[in-house]
């Protein structure tokens, strides 16, 4: 099992690459499958072979292989994360497990404005005085939830109940494994300038353990635009 | 179009049928194209091929089907929901709209302490003077979190951000696609003893149209011990 | 329940809507439900709408519909379409079921040789007099077969074993149930130059029908090259 | 990349495992994180958790692995492999590709007739004689089948023409990755009394690979009665 260093996000965040069976190779020998060809080891023409497959949206030789992801963020980043279907997910539990006083305050500098309309909303960083208010404000109401919290479950109250004053701010965890073609969609949505800041974070951060681990699969699909097969 | 009535639950929330392609009809003809037949009405014989196809484990002429239903529960609720992988989903957002001030405060009858260990939790009904203070408390936390979602609003934070400090008792809205046979898993998990309770009711809920569009279907399963093909 | 009309295909092959719950309007209001709104008939600002989810690939809000077909094809074309998981399957069998004598032998005018290299072949008509050989070819090897067929089946021979004999050529049928995003895909990739002829007809069939049952979204995918979202 | 060597099967035919992130451990470390806890090595009290999680339905804890097999079996078998959707398949392709002469004629002692009616076939040895008399008719059918499709390929038929004449029996090859909740359902199924003899075998073939790599899943399983949780 390849087990690598965090990469921290956030206060309390973070991404693992837990285990991975992927490999440029793997996208060749499945490709080549279909002449009944297999190879031991990668060629320098092999990298034509796997453009060739991203633009002309060959996508299943990109499915041989698998990340598993250990991943610590915050509730309403994993509700974005969990609408993507294909691979799999196993989640803290809130009905069984007391959470920790973990909750995302951004930055001063992650503190922004919506402007615009939907479809075509820009954002633009808030006044500094704002964006300490702003910081002051979440922190006091994460900790006035978090007593509560404490307090509900001190009196007996349900775990599965008492969750439901914790704030969306609240950090979560979970076990994610998927697929190169799957996490490619899930990097061209988000990691894109239209997603939330912040899921966009996490997925430039799986970005670079995708790039490192599938290094010929990475280029051929940046220069595809970023659109995964 | 089949649209029906809603189906009311707790204070704020709703199951209805949006749409549905579904008949007993079309888990017949699809388990008889393995021997190129087809009928155009169901007789009464293919209560019995129902029930051997359900107690075999033939699952996928269950799938010939589509039911498309409107739901407004609280995010917790939601977040279990949408685990359930074989299925569309499009749900209100928090990036792109404000929130409704609706929040899931239990009847005193259901506020509730958990007892045992994992894997064999038991609930019971909290005294009725906990259950009071419970509910107070819980509708105190949930007015203060949006009274400051809202000043949040009017200085201008995103709409993104400011969703941070709402709870996990807020309530969301969406719709659900789903064939027969992914329903079933559904409900031999969420309308069971070991489901959360809050889910538990949206589940029966969802029992009740479904038994009424898939009546054979619906037999078989219950005979079939509840547990889907 | 919709039934329409079959359009044949070839000398014994079909389509057939057997069944939809599909319309631009499930489309417009799965959309619209991120703003908690909800209409009861489509207006003319949804045409816009459903552009706009197409070209930025919001996917999700097509996907709360169901076509399910009913299809006659040969073999090879079946196998093609059964790699499109996102959908559902059932098929005549020929473990339980003796299959008829129908198998495909192209139109002299459909007879061709296929010129180049992998990833960029052209194909080009055969010459008449060959076109009429290959139709001889190939209808006296199915006859042969076929007589072979029945022989191992008189004489006791498990119709599974039995099925060892007959060519790719030989018809099958089945039903397919499948929502609009999965079916754009499907056309993306079975309508195009690239697909083999056959397949190519059976998709430019689905194709009208897709066009009359969701004209917008039709229209929409057209104006996207046609590129599913 | 864990390369193993091929289990050959039949004639032509063989299962190899091509790579795998698979182990115990990773159930257990899936099923943990709901107490937001995770351990390094496999402890004796796993072995319980383990059989919980699969007596309990509690499946996504067993998706959190890859196997990747490389398998070649007749077409018949891989038409039957193929309907499973929860994995990813590249093929030889008959379109881009000449097939090799390699075709199933079973076994003497395999040839079997089939007595009884849907849904309760039995399977009973054919006579020596009449199973030679199969065998050396299969084989002759497939001479003679091959035989023109090399003609037809001699006169420049396009393959993917050509190939309507090969019969079911002819051998193909893939790739399949595939996780063992996944597998476990492909082996409650196919590797059951109900399942076609030939692809029984094969199933067979992946059980004792499976049975390796997740011994303790596997002895879960088994006590489980073979049902996929």
């Amino acid at each position: 099992m390849v087990t690598r260093p965090e990469i921290r996000l956030f206060e309390h965040g973070f991404v693992r690459l837990d285990g991975a069976m992927a490999s440029d190779l793997s996208v060749v020998n499945s490709a080549r499958v279909s002449f009944a060809k297999r190879r031991e080891t990668m060629e320098e023409s092999d990298r034509g072979l796997i453009g060739f497959l991203m633009r002309d949206r060959h996508g299943t030789p990109f499915e041989h292989n698998a990340f598993r992801f250990h991943v610590r963020c915050p509730l309403f980043v994993a509700r974005e994360w969990f609408r993507h279907r294909i691979g799999s997910f196993n989640e803290e539990s809130a009905r069984y497990h007391r959470l920790e006083a973990d909750f995302y305050v951004p930055e001063a500098a992650d503190v922004r404005s919506q402007v615009g309309k939907p479809g075509a909303y820009t954002f633009e960083p808030a006044a500094p005085a704002l964006a300490e208010e702003v910081r002051a404000d979440l922190a006091r109401q994460y900790t006035e939830a978090y007593a509560l919290y404490e307090r509900l479950l001190e009196r007996g109250l349900a775990k599965e109940l008492a969750r439901c004053v914790l704030p969306m701010g609240t950090f979560t965890q979970f076990y994610w494994t998927v697929n190169a073609r799957s996490l490619m969609n899930f990097l061209s949505l988000r990691a894109a300038d239209t997603a939330q800041l912040e899921i966009r974070r996490y997925a430039e951060a799986l970005e670079t353990i995708f790039a490192e681990v599938m290094p010929v699969t990475y280029d051929a699909w940046l220069a595809n635009g970023r659109v995964a097969p």
